[in-house]
């Protein structure tokens, strides 16, 4: 008889990668960072980014003392018990607020993903203490993975996909994971719909949020400290490239959404 | 200067499970292809199996033929398109349908999880094709998490973590990911509150579904074929044994769901 190979997925994360600067080339950095622990990127390979680093990378920086809080930031800073500058950034970059309570605005993001106080981060934003700084999610994603993917790709002569990770909190579920907030390459959402199982019988619900899986794995071998190792080579997925591939497939239209 | 050692993790997927049936010794089938397939577990490892296998061994089948659907399901059924009987299951299942619409029923399930349908799932149950029977989830998944791990670990000397996963939807995001409804062993929730960040300042919220990020790693190996491949092994996790670990703490509490 024989035997039916056994399956695997390795992750690997570089463990010296410099911690990032505004206007750091994050391509250069990563595949330095490569080329000093003897590994590569091969054909195939998914590589997950941390979102606080390429957000640094892109300057996404915002000294609260530059922003001037609206009424309306104001009313809600004081009901969600956080700094009026900072609901006034986090409004900027939302479409609509859809829940608050204290210490949690739920918005939907201009980029359309529905979380917590807009991805806004006020931890570890810059080398310096300086609890003053907040760092917003990369302008736009999808182009800043897709930027990753060709000049990393080139840089290794391989045809890679890139997933931008973050870290989310569920409606129904404690504590945050990993999901895809920007891809190239690799499609977000895999629709098995139509396709049949194992027994021939046609599956009606199967779509898989693919690139939210693999980020959730990026983000476990991350670990809490996502600055120390921010970046994770995934080898072994079985993909297919996709030119037109956005996380924002991973958004659910309004009209499918049950609880707004 | 000294290289830092590049982190890694490593996921297999023995190849030659045969497919579960009601009644069958899971963890002899699991041990059994492992060896097959000269592998072992080793301190540290943490096995992600498929509730669908779970539940089958368990025997956790229902004949839709024996179930009578109350007024209530058959009037429920009506609006979702849904076998009346199938709805009855879910509504047995279940402490509260939360949303519906055309083809779901938003429920909490008995065992405090908010999901699609309670989980019930009609397809790929038995080996030979019969729609009309249902997969229920395990009676407990914690308590079935539990048992896998004394008896694998006992087989194989080895201190290890089990999951069971299962896919479900999320309220925003478009596809299904692998989430834990079993643990034993590991933490399902990490809470680093408290903690301090690399710069020395205080996390404030931090708490991250480690189960979760893992049966999404889980998952994406499986595969939307997790009957062909419906066990992992996950090696590389740095994590510390709990043996209160229950999958339940990731429940939101009712009160801090702002989505009911």
């Amino acid at each position: 008889m024989l035997m039916p190979r056994t399956r695997s997925l390795n992750l690997f994360a570089p463990a010296s990668l410099p911690m990032v600067q505004p206007g750091d080339n994050l391509c250069h950095l990563i595949s330095q960072a490569l080329r000093r622990e003897n590994q590569a990127l091969f054909d195939g390979d998914i590589l997950v980014v941390a979102q606080k680093i390429v957000s640094k990378a892109e300057g996404r920086i915002v000294r609260l003392a530059d922003v001037a809080p609206s009424d309306r930031a104001c009313e809600l800073a004081a009901q969600v018990n956080k700094d009026p500058r900072l609901v006034q950034l986090i409004l900027d970059e939302s479409n609509e607020v859809l829940r608050y309570r204290r210490d949690v605005l739920i918005v939907e993001h201009r980029l359309g993903f529905v979380m917590a106080n807009a991805g806004i981060d006020m931890s570890n934003v810059l080398q310096e203490v300086n609890d003053d700084t907040a760092l917003l999610l990369p302008e736009n994603p999808d182009r800043s993975a897709q930027l990753l993917r060709e000049e990393l790709g080139r840089a290794f002569g391989a045809a890679i996909g890139v997933i931008i990770n973050d870290s989310h909190g569920r409606a129904w579920r404690n504590g945050t994971v990993g999901v895809a907030i920007g891809v190239a390459g690799i499609s977000a959402v895999n629709d098995l719909r139509g396709t049949c199982d194992m027994h021939g019988r046609t599956l009606v619900s199967s779509e898989v949020g693919t690139a939210d899986e693999l980020a959730s794995a990026g983000s476990a071998l991350m670990g809490q400290s996502s600055e120390a190792t921010p970046v994770v080579v995934i080898r072994g997925v079985s993909w297919k490239s996709n030119e037109d591939a956005a996380a924002t497939d991973l958004i659910r239209p309004r009209e499918y959404d049950m609880f707004r």
